[in-house]
C-alpha cells in the first residue's frame, strides 16, 4: 500500500493556484438546488432556434490525424446543428487518406502535414487523436500556433510533460482539455446531482471491472501502454467525480507479462475516512465494463463506465437515449461525443482555458495516479520475482 | 490446381515490351563464362579508391518515413563509402522523429510531410517504407516529382497499381525497384552462378520454410496482409532466380483464421517439365527459414531466404561474412541491404529505369502470383466451409 499524501505532498501543493480540493466548485455551483430536469444536462442545441438575437458563433474544428477515433468525432458532429461546429480542415500524412475522410465529412481543407494544419487560419480549435506518445508534442504544436485543443487521453506520458502543457495553454489564454467525455455526457450529470441531494447517503464504495481481450497475445511497450494506463483513466475519473477529492492512499496488484507490460490490475484508491474505489482491469479477459456506487442510503448501477446509456438507483431508472447519427460509430456509444464537444464551444465562447468538468488539475492529478500505479505494478512485479527466486535459492 | 498458363494467358502476352521470359537474359549476360571468383558479387566499395579518374557520383537518399526499417536502411548505408551515398533528408509526420533520426544518422534536412520531401531539390532517389498499402500512392508522388524510387515489396496491392506505376518511371525515365533485395547479395550470385555451370545438373526441386508465430493471436486485415502477401514472395523470387521463367501451374494449400486472413500456406510453383518449388509458409509457428535446391547432380542449401551467410553445396561450402557496422540493424541480417543501394547507385549512374536483378516484369508477375495465392486460398476455404455445411446440413 502507497500512502499517497506523504508521497505526493509536494506535487499537490505545486497544483496551480486552484487546489485540488476546488475541483468541483464549479460543478457545486452549477448543480446546486436545481431539479434533476433542470440541469438534464447542459441540453444539447439539436435543431436551430429562431430568433437568436446573436448570429450563432461556428467552432471551426481541425482534425489530426485523421481515424476511426476522428470518424466517431466527426459523426458526432454531426447531430449537432453546422451553425455551431463545422470541420474546417483535416490533416493525414497521406493525401488518399486524408482526401476520403474530407470527401465523407465534407471537410473543404486537406493538409499533409500537422505543422500546416496548425498554421491554417480558418482553423480555431483541434482535435488531436494520434498515438499515446505524440500527444503532448502536437498540443504544443497546436498552441503554439494558437488553436485551442481538445486532446485524446493521456494530455501527456508523464506529470511534467501535463503541467507543462497547461502552463502553456493559461499563458496564451487557450482552451486545453484532456478528452474525458463521460464527464460531459447526461449520466455523469444525474449521478453526480443525485448524489449532492444525498440520495446515496454517504458513499463508502465505488466498484468498476472494464477488461477485454487484447488481440495482442503478448502486447508490447511500443503497441499498448498498459492497463494502467490505457483503462485505469476510465474508473479513476468516476470515482473522483463520486467523491470530489484527491485519494489518500493506493493499493495495487497485478500482472506483467513477459515484455513488462501490466495486462491485469486491482487497484483500490482509498480517500479520506476509508471511503474506496476498487478498479477491477484486465487486458487478458473481457469483464463487463460496468460501474456500482454504494451508499448508506442505497447504491446506483451505471451500464457502463464511459457512456451510461442506464443508471438505475434502487428506487429510480433513468434512460439515457443517445442521439442518432446517418452512420453509427465505430466505438461503442461515441456519438456522445457531442455532449463534450457542446461543453468545448460553451467554454471557449465564455473566455475559459479549461472546463469544470474535467479541468487542468484532474489532468495533473490523473497522469500522477495512473504513473504511481503503473510503476508500483512494476515494484510488486520485482517483488515477487525476488521472493521466487529467494525461494528457488 | 490452377493452370496458370491458361489463366493469365492474357496477362502474360502484355507485360510489356520486354518478354517475361527475357528476365534472366541480363544476368545471364553478366555472368556467363566467367569464374565464380570474378563475380563475386559486385563488389561492394568498401574504401574510397585513390586515383578514380572521375569523382565519385553521391547518390542523395530521401527517407520516407522513418522507422525501423529506415534504422537498418541507414545503418546499411554507412559501412559504404560517403561520397557514394548520403541520406540528405527525411520525413516523419512527427517533427521529433524526424529529429531524432537525423540526429541519429547526420541528416541535414528534415520534413514532416511526404510530399515537401518529393519537392526537395537535394534528394535523387527515395527509399519508402511505410504499410503496405501506401506504397503505390508513395511512389506515384515520389516519380511525379522526378525522384528515383526503391520501395519495399509490394510495390502496389493490385497489378494493376504496378503497371502504372512502371509506366509512369519508364515514361519519365526514372529508375524504379521493388526491394527483393536478396536479389542483391553474394550468396544469391554464386547460386545463380553455379546453377548456370550446371553444378546442380537438371535442377527439379526449391522448398523452402518460412514461418513464425506472429505477436498478434488472431491478426486481422488491417494490420496483416497475410502470409500469400507478406512471405510467399521470399520464396516465389527465389524460385524464379533458380528456374529463371514463368510457373505453369500453382496448387495451393492452406488455412484462413476467423478474420478470413491467410495464416498458413502450402504453395507449390509447377515450370515446365514437371519442375517445382514448394513453399511452406506460417504466420502461427516459428519455421526455418532456410531453403533447398535439388537438382540431378546434387542439392544446395541455404541458411535463410533472404540473406543467407551460409550456402552449402554438396561438395562445396561457402561463407559470406556481412559487413560490420557500428550498431546493430533491427532486423536479421539488414546491414546487407548495402548491396541492393550499390545495386540502385549503378543502375542510375548508368541511366536504367530498372535493375536487371529483379525488374518491372518480375514485380509484375510476383503481384499477379501473389494475389493468385491469396484468391485461391480464399476459395479454398469457401469450398470447405461449404463441404462442411453439406455434410452437417
Amino acid at each position: 500500500m502507497r500512502r499517497l499524501m506523504s508521497l505526493f505532498g509536494r506535487p499537490l501543493a505545486q497544483l496551480g493556484r486552484r487546489k485540488l480540493q476546488t475541483l468541483p466548485v464549479a460543478a457545486e455551483r452549477q448543480l446546486h438546488g436545481r431539479s434533476v430536469d433542470s440541469i438534464e444536462p447542459r441540453p444539447l442545441c439539436m435543431q436551430s432556434k429562431c430568433g437568436e438575437k446573436q448570429p450563432p458563433q461556428t467552432l471551426r474544428w481541425g482534425i489530426a490525424p485523421v481515424n476511426l477515433m476522428t470518424e466517431d468525432f466527426a459523426t458526432a458532429l454531426s447531430v449537432l446543428p453546422a451553425h455551431r461546429h463545422s470541420i474546417t480542415s483535416c490533416m493525414d500524412a497521406y493525401r488518399s487518406q486524408a482526401t476520403a475522410f474530407a470527401n465523407k465529412h465534407r471537410v473543404p481543407k486537406i493538409y499533409t502535414s500537422f505543422e500546416d494544419l496548425a498554421r491554417c487560419p480558418d482553423v480555431d480549435a483541434v482535435y488531436i487523436s494520434p498515438l499515446n506518445a505524440m500527444h503532448c508534442e502536437l498540443c504544443h504544436l497546436m498552441l503554439n500556433h494558437d488553436k485551442h485543443v481538445l486532446c485524446e487521453q493521456p494530455l501527456g506520458m508523464t506529470e511534467q510533460q501535463v503541467v507543462e502543457l497547461v502552463g502553456k495553454a493559461r499563458a496564451r489564454g487557450l482552451f486545453l482539455m484532456e478528452g474525458i467525455w463521460p464527464r460531459c455526457i447526461p449520466a455523469y450529470h444525474i449521478l453526480r446531482h443525485e448524489i449532492m441531494r444525498c440520495k446515496l447517503g454517504r458513499i463508502f464504495a465505488v466498484e468498476c471491472t472494464l477488461g477485454w481481450q487484447l488481440p495482442t497475445a503478448s502486447p508490447k511497450a511500443a503497441e499498448y501502454a498498459g492497463v494502467a494506463k490505457d483503462l485505469a483513466p476510465y474508473g479513476i475519473q468516476l470515482a473522483l467525480w463520486v467523491y470530489r477529492e484527491v485519494p489518500q492512499q493506493l493499493r495495487v496488484s497485478g500482472k506483467l507479462n513477459r515484455d513488462g507490460i501490466d495486462v491485469a490490475a486491482d487497484i483500490d484508491l482509498i480517500f479520506k475516512g476509508n471511503r474506496r474505489a476498487r478498479l477491477v482491469l484486465s487486458a487478458e479477459q473481457d469483464l463487463q465494463n460496468t460501474a456500482t456506487i454504494r451508499g448508506t442510503k442505497g447504491s446506483a448501477i451505471m451500464n457502463s463506465l464511459w457512456c451510461p446509456t442506464e443508471l438505475t438507483f434502487e428506487n429510480r431508472d433513468f434512460q439515457f437515449e443517445l442521439p442518432v447519427a446517418e452512420r453509427s460509430t465505430h466505438f461503442n456509444n461515441r456519438i456522445a461525443l457531442c455532449y463534450e464537444a457542446e461543453e468545448i464551444r460553451s467554454c471557449i465562447l465564455a473566455g475559459l482555458t479549461e472546463s469544470s468538468l474535467f479541468n487542468h488539475d484532474e489532468s495533473r492529478l490523473m497522469v500522477h495516479l495512473t504513473s504511481q500505479i503503473k510503476e508500483m505494478l512494476e515494484e510488486d512485479d520485482q517483488d515477487a520475482r525476488f521472493q521466487q527466486k529467494q525461494a528457488v535459492g
